[in-house]
């Protein structure tokens, strides 16, 4: 597909700066493009990229053209309130994807009598679908998918290969779960008896709220009573670990490795990045944003960013860190400190005892 | 179901203080717990919850009940000896489970001739089991399992769907492996030759002794001669990760996001608490206690409790963590210091040659 | 088996110390290797383990033969170049492996009409196989793995049971893909807008070079645009969570439990050590080492060791680590220091004054 960038700016509602004519058959990353390809720049410090990079049209937000105009004058600019999201349209438009199939329930997938599966759904060869499982419209479950008994999904879900469902899971609308994630594996209790680890029976659940996507490889555990809850458009990455009977709020991001031990209580919007380690009954409130890697074994309070295992307020942190690397010369310091205060101590003895000497004269 | 408390107290061998006629149709956590549900208070600090909660009734063990009876003198007690397994005994009456499904070898499984399953298995729909394996008796091997060539299982073994076992796998008596664990994937083992990493080969095996527990995409790599062993009654949380020639002791417990590298052993009864990291060929005594997000690169000693990365004992670390939040205002204070000492400094060589000056005169 | 130590001197072209006569059964590590094992010294810290052990004959480098036969001159040596390596073939000799399978394409697996398989492939039962997927020669496909639509793989590579491959990942010759490994999963994306997140599309793919393999339960996701890349020889062990956009050197060796966020770079040669996390956009340099548990933020330049989160250069790391050790100790000293001070400022006061005093008299 080619497209001009003067017929792009008039699909999408923006203003050219530099030559309309130029045909764009690809959207690329800025610092990949080339003369065929639109991108598009976050900011004047994203824009510094163009440096080396001769893309043949650049999205620019208005905010952002006049240092485009002047630092970079010689390019071709589409000016557009949304830059990234031009893009996004541009990539569906010169990248389509295979259109999803219409293959629908395989006569290879394992689907008990006593399921009922919604219209229009795919179930792939190799997929399992429990007794009384209920899966709404317009799913895909896709090979190697378990589904066990009783779980209830509902519509326009995606399942991705061997990911797994325990029984009695329950699950919204739209959501997506990638491949090899398990949901409703027993949480991680046990009675500590006559020197062995005794299982509690983990008689709970696992709820995804409508518009939740779940990553690879993630495992979020059942509740031992009640529901492990993960709220409405809150998305987890791969390999991350949620302990049983969390209850996440709506909208939360958690990045890869991240841990919650059990009955961890989210608030809405709260971000943890990468490999965040949360201890068990812990409340995070709303909008808190938790550093890579910090570890959390108290309550933290919403609105604020934190940082540091155990976890401190991000600026606190950042004070440590920055006094940390200068102890060492601290260290030193204090030392060279020691030999001066031995040597005042020594020199004050020194300038007061002859004085009483004189005295005593 | 509905039970009276007297009823439930003469079942387990309990006393009531309160109203024996009071109906409990379930059992609750104490936060959630309402006018028709049990709970039970663990101590005193956890029974401030019924500050908000009105359960129907509440096991409390002897030594709670006088603070209970005073503090929250209009409640329903039932003193038991062990109030957190009468409660489990009370979830297990009004929540039963499913039956395990009697379902047999299916058809739809796919079986090696030269494997022997023993009598009561299930195996379902989309196992897959290789050549010259032995299953014990009673064994549930759910949808999608790959138990390959030479694996051999005990009695009454779980292994949730997807799971893997790798060839020559040996699993003992009661052992539970969740969903999409991998058993005995090739050690991390390569020489570096000619500017290449080539592999070792790793022809060891794993073996998991009776009535371990294996999380959700928990992984436990082959040694690469030998057997990477788990003992007796030891249980791993999800994802975590068993380098190759580790040898863990009897009843572990390693929560989720532990990482072993090759060779660690461990003795008896240790505890690992979330994302602990140990370096090869460690090894952590009896009943250490190892907190979360440690990195261990030495030998425990056991009976210990150890924090940080690197780890030092708990006691050290916390002296180490409270001297570091005072690390900015110590930093001050020494600033200050120097200010002082100089200013002393610059007052005795003033105040001493003056007195020079008038011994000289 | 059984061989005399004279017989493996020479296949293996070593030269005998001690008794050539010595049958031996099998390749054991030498802690546990005992009269009729063969084992291997790698240097003389590793030796010490023979105050214990009794191997039936231990290989051993030139440069080591000398202190091996000072220190236990009553054990059998045989002198190669290469010790480990002439341990492995013993190991192979020993204990040789079942042979690979040649049961061709299993009519129990689902592969699509249009996919290619190549000669001398194995493809298990349950294996799927997805529309227009090319796979080369002496491929070996397991029970439960899922390839997508439009995938495509080189010669002799092993995908273990229930990996899977998203559409469109193309990987090289010689490829290992340990089981419940996810190529191509969507990166974790979103635009935040009215409140919610909103899913980027994930457009691009993932690409494994020839030589790698890649650990279980390990994830690499596919680009946004482009394409995530594995680089020739590198080697990624178990739980590793490769993001999107992030393109990876040849020959970098990643222990389990490393993160990597989108659009990182790495160089070649580049260690990581368990647990590492790297934040997104950063690029490390060819040859650098990270420590275990280490935090990355910002790009590192190639040919050092880096330790700590946030990460230093190992020495300067080492060097905050002793002094934080020894902080509360300092805190002491500085506290003493304070007293010392607001004495000698005491004392100084009271030294100075009568001599005014003296001077005003």
């Amino acid at each position: 597909m080619e497209i001009s960038v003067g017929e792009l700016a008039r699909r999408l509602d923006g203003i050219v700066h530099g030559d309309e004519t130029v045909l764009i058959e690809n959207a690329q990353s800025i610092a990949k493009a080339g003369p065929r390809d639109i991108t598009f720049g976050v900011d004047e410090l994203n824009l510094r990229l163009l440096k080396t990079a001769r893309p043949g049209a650049i999205f620019v937000a208005p905010k952002t053209l006049e240092h485009a105009l002047q630092n970079y004058p010689d390019r071709t600019w589409i000016v557009v309130k949304d830059p990234m999201g031009a893009f996004i349209e541009v990539l569906q438009l010169t990248r389509p994807q295979r259109s999803r199939s219409t293959i629908g329930v395989s006569p290879l997938a394992c689907i008990a009598a006593s399921a009922v599966i919604g219209p229009d759904c795919n179930i792939y060869p190799g997929a399992y679908i429990g007794e009384d499982v209920v899966i709404g419209a317009g799913c895909d479950i896709h090979p190697g998918v378990v589904i066990s008994d009783d779980c209830r999904l509902g519509d326009h879900c995606t399942v991705y290969p061997n990911a797994v469902l325990y029984p009695q899971i329950v699950v919204g609308n739209r959501v997506i779960i990638h491949a090899s994630a398990v949901l409703g594996a027993d949480g991680f209790g046990y009675r500590f008896q006559q020197g062995r680890y005794n299982k509690i029976p983990q008689l709970g659940s696992v709820e995804l709220h409508d518009d939740v996507e779940i990553g690879a490889c993630t495992t979020i555990d059942r509740a031992m009573i009640g529901i492990t809850t993960v709220g409405e458009g809150t998305k987890l990455d791969n390999l991350v670990m949620i302990g049983h009977n969390c209850e996440l709020g709506k909208h939360n991001a958690f990045a890869s490795g991240v841990g919650l031990a059990g009955s961890v209580t989210t608030g809405d919007y709260v971000i943890c990045a990468g490999q965040v380690g949360i201890a068990d009954h812990v409340h995070i409130g709303d909008k808190a944003v938790i550093g890579a890697k910090s570890g959390i074994h108290k309550d933290m309070e919403g609105g604020k960013t934190y940082l540091g295992a155990p976890a401190t307020e991000e600026q606190d942190q950042f004070r440590i860190q920055m006094a940390l690397r200068k102890l060492p010369e601290l260290r030193k310091t204090l030392r060279e400190l020691e030999t001066q205060v031995a040597a005042l101590t020594q020199r004050l003895a020194e300038a007061t005892e002859p004085k009483d000497a004189n005295r005593a004269a």
